[in-house]
């Protein structure tokens, strides 16, 4: 780091020596080097323990890998706290088993922290627990292999998006939460406003609303970036954002959530759905190859079975038009539906195209929002939806209305006149994608219920911690 | 990255081709570059026109870089909408100009989109206007050069905090916005509810009140992320969180806001301050000197005389404890407070320190919040508060209380019961700290007021857009 630091500014700096790093060894790190021979301090929890007669080999994980450490450790160590779930340290050498295994010698062996399972821990030893049954305890659950491996995943795949959008120059903007946009028709939203009685009461004017207060106008919960996002694009080009978003249904499947991360990306200068889709197809494969790339182990641990890379990893996304689509709906007798295509529908046509992922493209404008740009025909949309295996929908987008004349008939609210004006001034063609981060995380890792791809899942009836 | 692909998976990867990357080139990578005598596509906005006898001068910006490109435009090709702030697309031969910098000779000039300063374009030509000003056109401000650098420099903070945790083996944890905790005694908080009446009306339950229907308890937003750090810390190691964080207080100062990103970081196994110290002085050293290195121009573009790195940037930061602080501050005659320090005796003590950052540990335990770790003599705690030039204040952090017992009698309420039962299960020492996103950029870039720093500031009266 030191000599990274000294890179360019030519700055004399302090070197803080890294106390604490150098302390212990990450598990990750002491697999990785396989530094044999080495004297080692490790710390973590123990996964698993077999007592033999004159050693005691426990599995030492600390999170920072799928994998864990094996150490061996001389019976005269072994002390009655030293069970399944305690925290330790350990400090011994480096060697390999018969097998070859990487394995610490254990010289040194001291519990930090007792872990008595009849106590009321909710995990036991050699178990695999339902993802139900784990789900009820969220403050313990990033203890279990299932979650802290689909945790990994999700701090890789966040980093990996962000290497994917820096190394194309775009911006990450941070949008905000809180927003006096109403009318994106988005759904159901939240409304947002002081607790204290005493705050509302001290900034009241007038008898205004208790709701406008704070604000001086009502307040929401994001439901989606793109607005704003489209106002940064307008000045600084390429631009992203990657952070929570609302929508207060009241649904409660298992691939929905009151609070989500969603991926929004707006591209300067987009003049056609074809560069649209082409940058949503690439942004998606260089995710799924990345994530096989850093985290194998991890998708190894969460199904043994279907952790390969998915068919259509090496094929061209699909592209049908919505007439298409619902062409194909009808031939395979499917019930219609006048508007849309439902989840069934759109699960239908994934399997139809060989569970390669589909483009439904230039949508019907009534079914779609105000600021998409309207096809030459005056009927359709510039819009798509990608339709994936498990989730069916899993990105939206379109090209956005630049016309000034046609956006300001289509305007739902005045509130919005600053959107309309980003038009006047300057403008450039846009278009834009949301993708959902815990629906990527489903499709990615097989996993049946969104609700296991966040550390806190929040949906009706459930907001604990 | 068709070649980075291939790398480990051997899958045969359908290539992109990356259409819509090539069509033109981002005028960051055509500086870098530097291609003289190629034949070259850039689009961006006319920052600047200077129309001489047989040629026109137009400085061209994308938002790409602080850098602008100078375009040669033959007079015959300049049309009346060419206009400063106009969107344009411009193809034309690399060359150096006679003194040396790179330039765009035009063959083709397009104006993408008008802009008639005239009709209500609020920046004008070759005029620098105040950030208080910019400040009221939000929904444009992020094409004027002071905005859209400290975008740029904050969108390079955020990448340099990810990549340095990432290479400590940190995982990013996504902590909740919405939650049911009410007691962690940070200040006011915003409570959420659905804004839909039929939606509370069709969950409504046996009169329940109207704040707890949704959820099932009354739901705020987030004021720290924290305890949930803290519950993955006892699972993943090394965890951080970087995100939005809310205060309802009735506060206009230029160092507060409603909606704020916090830096929040809990480092498993640490038992002592020192490390939690020498931690954050590392952070924040590493970030400082990354920013330099990748944003020299921004710094420039905002402030031509303060872009020198600051003083400290070599020194170690100093150390004192909060008695020791009180000491000095009563020497200075500065008038006493019965609690705590404020932001006057915070900048006083900062300068007393010749500006050089200051750590003020073991703080009186009633001054602080209940889970942090009590000093060895009952009547302080282990916390740290870090002081800064500028905005006093920046970071914040404590040893967590461990002790189970000790932590069960201090617990402010039993819907916290889940926060206790970590020391319970193979509990581990851990130590952590926040650091406000925007007043480290107002550090590192001299702002004054904290609401130019982020793209959509809210504070009391003001969330438009």
């Amino acid at each position: 780091m030191a000599s990274h630091f000294m890179r360019k500014n030519n700055i004399k700096f302090y070197f803080n020596a890294d106390r604490i790093y150098r302390r212990y060894s990450v598990i990750a790190s002491v697999i990785k080097e396989a530094n044999v021979g080495e004297v080692t301090e490790v710390k973590g929890w123990v996964k698993n323990l077999r007592v033999q007669k004159e050693l005691v080999f426990a599995d030492i994980s600390d999170g920072s890998c799928a994998k864990k450490l094996q150490i061996v450790i001389p019976k005269h160590l072994k002390t009655d706290e030293l069970t399944y779930g305690s925290s330790v340290r350990v400090i011994g050498k480096l060697s390999k088993s018969p097998r070859g295994q990487l394995e610490l010698a254990a010289e040194d062996v001291k519990v930090l922290g007792e872990c008595v399972v009849l106590d009321g821990y909710p995990f036991n030893p050699r178990t695999t627990h339902s993802a139900e049954y784990i789900r009820q305890y969220l403050h313990l659950r990033c203890r279990t292999n299932y979650i802290s491996a689909l945790l990994r995943i999700r701090n890789a795949v966040s980093k990996h998006i962000h290497n994917y959008f820096d190394t194309k120059n775009y911006l990450h903007i941070h949008t905000p939460i809180l927003t006096s946009n109403d009318c994106e028709g988005a759904g159901e939203v939240f409304k947002v406003l002081p607790d204290n009685k005493d705050t509302i009461k001290a900034m009241m004017q007038q008898d205004k609303n208790v709701d406008n207060v704070y604000f001086g106008s009502k307040t929401f919960l994001t439901v989606s970036g793109q607005l704003h996002l489209e106002a940064m694009c307008r000045g600084l080009g390429n631009v992203y954002t990657l952070g929570p978003t609302f929508r207060a249904e009241n649904s409660r499947s298992r691939l929905h959530l009151s609070e989500f991360y969603m991926l929004e990306a707006e591209l300067a200068f987009c003049e056609n759905l074809e560069d649209l889709q082409s940058s949503i197809e690439d942004l998606l494969k260089y995710i799924f190859i990345e994530t096989r790339n850093t985290n194998e182990d991890d998708l190894y641990l969460i199904d043994k079975e279907k952790n390969k890379p998915p068919t259509w990893l090496d094929k061209k996304f699909i592209t049908i038009t919505y007439t298409e689509a619902k062409d194909i709906l009808k031939r395979k007798g499917l019930p219609d539906t006048e508007d849309g295509i439902n989840k069934e529908q759109e699960l239908a046509l994934v399997a139809h195209c060989d569970n390669v992922p589909v483009f439904i493209v230039r949508w019907p404008k009534e079914q779609k929002s105000f600021y998409m740009k309207e096809s030459q025909d005056n009927t359709k949309v510039e819009a798509l939806d990608l339709l994936a295996p498990i989730t069916g929908e899993i990105v939206g987008g379109s090209l956005r209305e630049d016309d000034y004349k046609k956006l300001k008939l289509k305007l739902p609210s005045e509130a919005l006149n600053w959107y309309l004006e980003l038009r006047k001034f300057g403008n450039i063609p846009t278009g834009g994608y949301g993708l959902g981060l815990e629906r990527l995380l489903q499709v990615l890792c097989s996993v049946p219920n969104i609700k296991d791809t966040l550390p806190f899942p929040r949906w009706p009836h459930n907001c604990d911690m």
